[in-house]
């Protein structure tokens, strides 16, 4: 497709009202990829609880309120259509699909970007906040930081995959577990949580014990778990997990969920050694981890992690393992139309699985 | 020297009243190595902080309270004056120099050992505590736990490496901070302060920001230390240090004071990918770390680690820096019969540098 | 069941003319246990390639040749029937089933035992060429040196992975490969072989390539391998490779044949950073790897490393994926009167899988 | 500067007779920096062994002969003057000085740039080969691989570091060995070999055994080795490493020289899990490393690995080390004019140093 047959305009969802829950399409001028940028044509977005945040300003730390008009989204998948100026040595070409992540561009320059971290990158772009985003038919890119999504893996799956699967991937990469490790799952059953048990107990081989409310049993041990504790009915997870483990604990705790609560004792879950990674960031005032004691992390060697979104390398990966089959989400198939319900039906709890959006 | 020359009596300090700073001076019967054990003649044994917590009976988490009679020390250097049956294969033989060390023996059989975890041995044995330490003549060890002494290193310098430069080397290998890397030393005037600040910028080479108060500048910067901040004349610390490294913050901090207010925020010190290693145990109620926040651990993928005392082999490591000069510790030699004066001089802070006693 | 009612006398099967295929079953005293070591009543032991090399003194290598009397073996699992003294720290007890590996005892104090490299204990004793091995009734060993064999894990099936499968799994630990990586098992199809595409593809998550001749095509793919590679079918089995792989090689490369021409070329199938993992040791005079060029190994950042037998940790880890089902091979059992039989066969390359003794 | 006080034309050093010892200076028109690059007006270039290589065509391996007009150089110091489009995010801006490595850019896309092999990108530009190199006036650059050169720090020392410097800087750090730990630098006193002899002993903490020809003992000693071996002096190289390593070897072997004798028996200076890291590339037909030996591989946990030049990260740092005053390098200035002399010298061996151009 050249250029030349590119539409004028194109629809988008924009945050009208931000700081509530509202939508609103419209129309937007075709815009010209500059020097390193490629122009994609995008046929489907995920919709992630973070879009949410970004559109309630719900994050006291994000340095800006969210303006009106933004596009929102950050899990897009399309196919490039035009290739900006001195992008001749980018690994991708006009026709190959790819995919938008939370973390959009890096500046490949700052020392963050120079020690491998994309996601502390100085002047990272995040998708649908700093940048418009994925809920729109067009998007601008870096040419060099997009992800190329592999032959076989359908559009609508690779969408999730490209915000929820990464970060849950790299948190287990940071989890200093080996293959046959205990890793204890908290919020198992949730969004990240069945896609965390995926990878930790099918990718990369490690025993989980997932925990979450009881309702959540069965995602959670279809995804793959050795074992299921439910956190309502059960008096002391923590007793529970160091029987499921001789008496030792766990060799890795990931903490998903956004719940002080489950952070406050997460470090009782470990045996000697054992690293907590956080992921999930609570709203509100910020909280210190209560199981965080400098006496108790010194006499069993304790470790504690924070680990944001994943890596390029870490995102193409991680697609590699849903194309194969080994993780896969379940996700329906929503119009651009209904963004503002699916947002509505999200703060409800109503969501089981991803939605995503179709942007054709 | 053969068995028989051995005499039967030997004199060994013990607290004989726990609870309260008071030692006696007691004759002991000459012991009789069991299977796997070493009999070592004691020529010198550095008195250390942790033991006046052993004899005071200070710490909580400590399993039972110390005992009427117990000998106490856990820094003892001498030589090897007769091998027990079933030491064929040990590295040590008789008229060897050797050390004893505050984890004076391990079951080499627990999941802990296997993992090469000395420190969280199920079954390890802590000098001066569990077994009779090094404030006497004579003291058995396992042959396969002792420390050989390198030649060239006097045994009274060597005895405070055993405890304080085995904790503080083995703190730096988890700081995950390179040659060049900055490492903020919290308490860096120290006792394991100064000698931590020796090992991180003349063994390893890191450039070391040692924080303390104002009075013990010039033994940090003596010690090695690229600068000084005064933590009573300086009123933001953590700005401090950020100016001093481009901006960025240090790539790890060593806490080595037990002061709730040090680890308070330790975090704050970091860049990106950061690392906050804790050695010092504040004592009374245990307080989290107030800068463990899971939202800025994850934003900036910060870490915090514990590190209790090191290995064997880091027990070897750490005296083979001192034999060639890297590092080096000052101390005063009394006799044993100073033991509770020098105790109470420690609790009035009135010691600079360490005391060894000198036990022939 | 006490010392007082053990046999005098048991069965054993040695090396009565060594140099030759050649064994008898002798009748030997009951030993006694010394300080730090356990009598164990065996029941099963594997029959292993290195057993005949032993035997037949194959081995330019070996410090000295082998004994006329040798009980040879070296992977024998039973119960432990008496614990000598200096034992009570020990992790094992009386009538608890554990396993004799290849490495049957070492110092823990030698330079390598201290830097946790069993495999390389100046004083290590090897299982039926140093000391006694497992084709007897009755064996002694360390007390803490012994692998616990998991409940649930039968005895015979627990055999063959003390010498094979703890040899591959800790192989593919120093592969440096991820889960989701290339891996290329050269011998696939092998005793070891076939172990360690289970290891690889089922336990650890790699992406298995295996090659070797085409007739173990069906076992190599049914042990979980995702590609075949038939080297009597194959004109260029890297540029085969290289196909699979995108184009780009494997991330690494497992060697477990004996054979010079199988590490000819190893390096040739890696990606850059890729690393080879030398296990198998052609016999006769050593050869060069052909493809070990530094000019080669410079601009693509290759690896090569040796990999002898694993750790105790490592032993314990690998009978427990045995015990989960998640590795296994196939074996048939023989008495012991058939061992010169079994040897016989395994010289013609008859026997499919292995062989485990049955001492009962 | 403003782009219209540049000149149109510049001067600049070519190969005119490729295959020969012969440059030519020319004038050249003004380059316009493209979009995402900088021009930058250098003032310092190093000449580097390889320069000699690439102007003879002396190494079989590289795909292209030189062609008559390339501007060689690989070491070049100087100031931005010019900013391209799409530079904006860039961490650099006019006036900055900066340097130009071997590896002038990288594509940022390839599967080795997305893993951080820099030297192996598929689409990386060597100086002065692939691109016009740094032995002229101005230079065109991809803003975000040029690497800061620190104040303090002269430009004309400077220029070496970026390929010598960095070189050695890399491949210890690839060289698996801790601050007191044994590490044989084969070549100690050659170009690469003193520096590698200073970063190893003062910068990482390393205890160094140079080995070289008995005339540069001076050199390695005065570099900071430990130990100096004079290999035209000592009957057994192998055996006086030993003896220095209390008879177990040393952890790492650097090789430095393009000496396939040195690289032969690179692996006997090895203890139990010990690493040569191969740098030197032997020119002629390549040859197999005649110590990597599977058998002894195995036996003894051996390593090997390749390092090429080093990352962009590495290039900072290795120039904050020589800012310092930790590392720092012989050399003597010339001018552009002298650059035919400089390389016949170079041939015949009578260059001490390094010798850097002069280009105002």
């Amino acid at each position: 497709m050249s250029s030349t047959e590119l539409p004028k305009k194109y629809k988008a969802v924009v945050y009208d009202k931000p700081g509530t829950i509202s939508t609103k399409i419209e129309e937007l001028d075709m815009p010209e990829p500059g020097p390193g940028e490629v122009l994609i044509n995008l046929t489907h977005s995920g919709v992630c609880h973070s879009d949410m945040g970004v559109m309630l300003n719900a994050w006291k730390t994000l340095p800006f309120p969210t303006q009106a008009g933004q596009v929102g989204g950050h899990e897009g998948v399309g196919k490039i259509v035009k290739m900006g100026p001195a992008t001749e040595t980018a690994a991708v070409k006009v026709g190959q699909r790819v995919g938008i992540k939370w973390m959009a561009g890096i500046c490949e320059t700052c020392e963050a970007c120079r020690a491998g971290h994309d996601a502390s990158c100085f002047s990272g772009k995040v998708s649908g906040y700093y940048t418009p985003g994925t809920f729109q038919q067009y998007v601008l890119s870096p040419a060099n930081y997009v992800t190329p999504i592999p032959d076989g893996l359908d559009s609508a799956a690779a969408a999730p995959q490209l915000c929820a699967g990464v970060t849950v991937y790299s948190a287990l990469r940071k989890a200093n577990a080996e293959a046959g490790n205990f890793v204890v799952i908290l919020g198992a059953g949730g969004g990240l949580g069945h896609l965390a048990v995926q990878f930790s107990a099918r990718a990369i081989g490690h025993r989980v014990i997932g925990i979450d409310h009881s309702s959540k049993k069965d995602i959670v041990l279809s995804s793959g778990a050795e074992h299921f504790i439910g956190i309502d009915e059960t008096a002391d997870a923590v007793a529970a997990v160091k029987e499921l483990t001789n008496g030792l604990g766990a060799h890795a705790v990931l903490v998903l969920t956004a719940n002080n609560a489950a952070y406050a004792n997460s470090l009782d879950y470990l045996r000697f050694g054992g690293r907590v990674v956080c992921v999930g960031i609570p709203e509100h005032d910020p909280v210190p981890i209560k199981s965080a004691l400098p006496g108790v992390m010194v006499a069993k060697a304790l470790q504690v992690v924070g680990s944001a979104v994943g890596s390029r390398k870490e995102a193409i990966d991680t697609l590699e393992f849903a194309a194969r089959g080994v993780v896969g989400t379940k996700f329906r198939v929503e119009k651009m139309e209904g963004l503002t319900k699916i947002f509505e039906e999200m703060e409800q709890g109503k969501i089981a699985g991803r939605v995503v959006i179709d942007l054709s």
